[in-house]
């Protein structure tokens, strides 16, 4: 079996849940077929297996180095990158007219997953790139387009988002990064950036760094915040590299996983002119940033799901061919040991991983077709619909993977049990990658605030309107199958109370305390909806056993099974936390710094 | 503020909630009083975090190494082993009669927990030793006490546990190691051993090896297994060392975490003969080994406990000292930024670990002063019956702190952010520590069958109900204080929902059935018995409320905020899980291992 990616369940996602053979039928995807995208998925599951997945131990050893005021990668990053390029894949999230491969994103999600899964801090720097391109073809100029949009979509050129700095993490508004005025229109840059992945390394010809920065004289906070493009090696106009532009390498960071991938403290005009060019207009740089922030927060969310992915495939590979210990019924030491998979404790943390895992990514193929079908639909109304409702999951994308699917890696530890803890195996690193989805993209404690402060919200609650018609879509479907009946209940049930809950938060004069436990919304929140994944799955996967092959039996009972314990086992837990936001609980909001030690 | 301890907290539960100043009347530890306790406290405080909370990131980054045949600390270690020795505290466990302080053993659990807290590797070898001189105190004959006893009391020999092997880690049953009676008395030991912490280091004169092995011609399974002590180099009659003994090194485990402590693959007997001496009788090693179980659980519990609370100070300090973002009511850019801890979600996630690490830590010296009362008590029947509420308790004692500590580690590292995640701060070194606690001394779910299959069911139930009588004495202690009523009410629901869910267990002919969600019933008693550990806390707060200095009223304050906090935020989840036990819930035992997939 591969340990990278489970085939069967992304075709019964693409084709049995979400009709991904529909939309291809599109002009837009008129390239491709069920065919065409099996080869490609075959072509890059050999090259994630064969060039990703094997020095993902190693590189997590050897992280990358300063040596002589230069970046050390392992030869092996190189090689894989060279393959991946060699494929084209460096193209694959781009549309035709700059040179892509103008994939449906829920197909560029999935194969892009399998080398996450194989080898994630490799996968960082890919990923920054092509949401640096994305950024730069959506809001830069022609002319900035025409010089640096080329290499990056080729992948000669890798690029950075800079937004951090030390003395302002999530708080943008207090970033002095400085960006002056030239006469010939380009800016002078001068400031320190944060937590900059792949800030300097040793793989492409030129970093192209994505700096938000002030322009002296404008507005206070966050819109003051210009967007700049800053190479690190300049670029002549005939599109060579000319001299460096001052962007040194301060410090790089340790971090406790994703070692592979370097993460820098940057200096930008420390040591001579610095120069940038403004992308966009000057003051709308976060508004241009966060063009691409739905997308990106989605992709952070699907890197928790493929890196709880691997834990789940190699701790339940594990199970099956590790022997230990007899069943309760008959525990005769004259018996031979059995398989570790056939305890009932085994089993609940394989199917926990497996309801996470599985739960989350169909979220986020979910998530990704509203915008695939976007980009075919003339419906200006019904794309605004489903444009509100993304807006609406994204918090759940970004934060619930981070939460659930790091919580699978921890079982998939425990699984292997000693082994599990040891660096001699792999799902110890994958715990430690997986720790890092939390945080970047913006916090889980961001993520409550802008799912409870602003989305359930906005425009009077339209979103979650939106989201209950398109649950009780589903729920009609799922009539068909009796069975599925009392799951329908208990979502309904659910959302009633999610509705009760964010009533009772809009009725509070005081933001402050409305908004106290906004995490555990978005923690409730993301259960009803991973609830309501589970609910489609569950309606394919009845249809598919009735007019299934007989081989496929085991997969859909496991699907159906794994709803069965979505609903039973973790959907209950929900109910609890929002009692909690609607009472408006201020017990953690009223404590003082000083009561917790006394002290 | 200390980075180890909450001095003020330890003397609330010691002398507030646990009446230690009664124990100390007591003949047998008549050498304490308070003062001189305090002076022992301060002693180890400074010592810890002198000499053993510096190097612990050092330690970490530079793990023992294997080199020509031998291990290589680094020199901090054995610094601060020096300083542990030099102050007397190896001897902190013991009775007087064999040389030792005879402290009361919450007291010496506490005393040894700043240490575990400062550096977690480097106390496991100072554990491990005491926990073989006790088993071999127990069980030994005079002539092994009178040859072996004395060097591991006084910290000259380590000693180590040796039970795992590779085809057998949770299943001692099928352990293969040989142990050939020989003229003299002695066995010829042979086999391999696995996941023995300290079997190898450069730390001690000696090293003694308890070692769980088989005589040939024996019952099969556990019912043969005999304990030896075998020592890594001989012993002379006149106690010198003689020659290697043939206990070999045949590898290093790298593990996640607690990187400073060896952890090895040993070979008995590979090179030559290997002497081993049987402890107690033979066929009786596991009785022998379990004699000192319940105490080595409890360690385990608490081992989880400290590491969580260095995570839960140092990102309390941290929070109180970065400035970061603004009030949601006012959030002008030009106001200077507010600390983080003022946060709602940073409290939150302050609160829980304090909720966590408190209240566990609690139920650690409650536990302990159960064996502190049974040593001075005549009282044949309490001792009993105070002794199986121990029993119950343990299972929960090694587990929730191995689940919740953990949790509360996992927060620490959201707390500092991106900080939080690199190696240059302790949080995510902790978090990888503690990873360990759920693993060894039997996983989590060996203690969810010892606790549903085996401890509340014992005696018809005897256990269970002691601890409602215990839990009803604290309840009519409550009635003092009418705010604490709702939490009484809440308590008694959930224990009568416990013994509901028992009831149904117990009632189930399919014993696999019966015990498939035992791992979540012990999560849900886990949380009815800290809800209860935070309920006797909230009585000591509120008399010394009432009682106390006006300098304490933020102390108290906390205590009841966090009472309030497991109870209004935590305790409800226990009712989801108790439901679905009682149920017999069969989803994930039904599931067959080939379903997961689909293959």
């Amino acid at each position: 079996m591969s340990m990278i990616v489970n085939r069967r369940d992304l075709d019964f996602i693409f084709y049995e849940a979400l009709g991904l053979d529909k939309l291809l039928q599109s002009d837009r995807y008129a390239d491709y077929d069920r065919e065409s995208l099996d080869a490609m998925f075959d072509l890059c599951q050999s090259i994630a297996e064969e060039e990703f997945l094997p020095c993902a131990g190693k590189l997590d050893a050897n992280e990358p180095q300063f040596v002589d005021g230069q970046v050390e990668t392992i030869p092996e990053v190189k090689q894989a990158i060279a393959a991946f390029k060699e494929a084209g894949l460096c193209a694959s999230g781009y549309d035709a007219d700059v040179g892509g491969m103008q994939l449906p994103w829920m197909v560029d999600q999935a194969l892009n997953g399998m080398f996450v899964c194989a080898n994630n801090p490799i996968h960082i720097y890919l990923f920054l790139t092509q949401g640096v391109a994305n950024m730069l073809n959506a809001c830069g100029s022609d002319e900035l387009k025409d010089k640096y949009l080329g290499p990056l979509v080729e992948g000669d050129w890798f690029g950075t988002m800079c937004l951090s700095e030390p003395q302002a993490g999530s708080s943008l508004a207090d970033i002095t990064t400085k960006a002056e005025p030239l006469e010939d229109g380009s800016y002078k840059i001068s400031g320190t950036k944060m937590w900059i992945s792949g800030g300097e390394q040793d793989l492409s010809d030129n970093i192209i760094h994505m700096v938000l920065a002030k322009v002296p004289g404008g507005p206070a906070g966050v819109k003051g915040i210009s967007l700049f493009l800053v190479p690190k090696m300049r670029v002549n106009d005939d599109g060579s590299l000319g001299g460096r532009n001052n962007v040194a390498l301060a410090g790089l960071n340790h971090k406790m996983g994703c070692r592979g991938a370097t993460n820098t403290l940057l200096n930008f005009g420390e040591g001579g002119d610095c120069l940038g060019y403004l992308v966009g207009n000057e003051n709308q740089g976060l508004a241009n940033m966060f063009h691409m922030m739905n997308e990106a927060r989605i992709s952070v969310g699907m890197s928790a799901v493929m890196t709880a992915l691997g834990g789940y495939l190699y701790s339940l590979d594990y199970a099956r061919n590790r022997p230990q210990g007899r069943d309760l019924a008959n525990k005769d030491p004259q018996l031979p040991q059995v398989m570790i998979s056939e305890h009932a404790d085994i089993k609940r943390m394989l199917m926990t991983q497996k309801a996470f895992v599985e739960g989350a990514q169909m979220l986020m193929h979910y998530s990704a077709q509203i915008i695939d079908h976007q980009k075919i639909s003339d419906d200006a109304e019904q794309n605004q619909r489903m444009g509100l409702l993304l807006d609406l999951l994204t918090p759940i994308c970004k934060s619930w993977p981070s939460e659930y699917c790091l919580e699978a890696n921890k079982l998939a530890i425990q699984v292997l049990g000693g082994y599990g803890y040891t660096r001699e195996y792999p799902v110890e690193r994958l715990y430690r990658d997986n720790r890092l989805n939390h945080i970047h993209e913006g916090t889980w404690g961001i993520q409550g605030l802008d799912i409870l402060g602003r989305k359930v919200q906005m425009h009077n609650g339209a979103a979650v309107a939106i989201l209950r018609e398109e649950v009780q879509a589903t729920i009609d479907s799922a009539s068909a199958y009796p069975q599925l009946a009392v799951y329908c209940t208990q979502l309904t049930s659910t959302l009633d109370q999610v509705e009760q809950t964010i009533a009772a938060v809009v009725a509070c004069d005081d933001n402050s305390l409305a908004l106290a436990n906004a995490t555990i919304f978005l923690d409730a929140m993301g259960h009803a909806v991973i609830a309501w994944m589970w609910l489609i799955q569950a309606v394919a996967a009845s249809a598919g056993m009735v007019k299934g092959e007989s081989t496929d039996q085991d997969f859909y009972a496991g699907k159906l099974a794994a709803t069965g314990f979505f609903f039973r086992y973790e959907l209950p837990k929900a109910k609890a936390s929002l009692e909690l936001v609607a009472d408006l609980d201020s017990t953690c909001f009223d404590l003082t710094a000083e009561q917790f030690l006394g002290q």
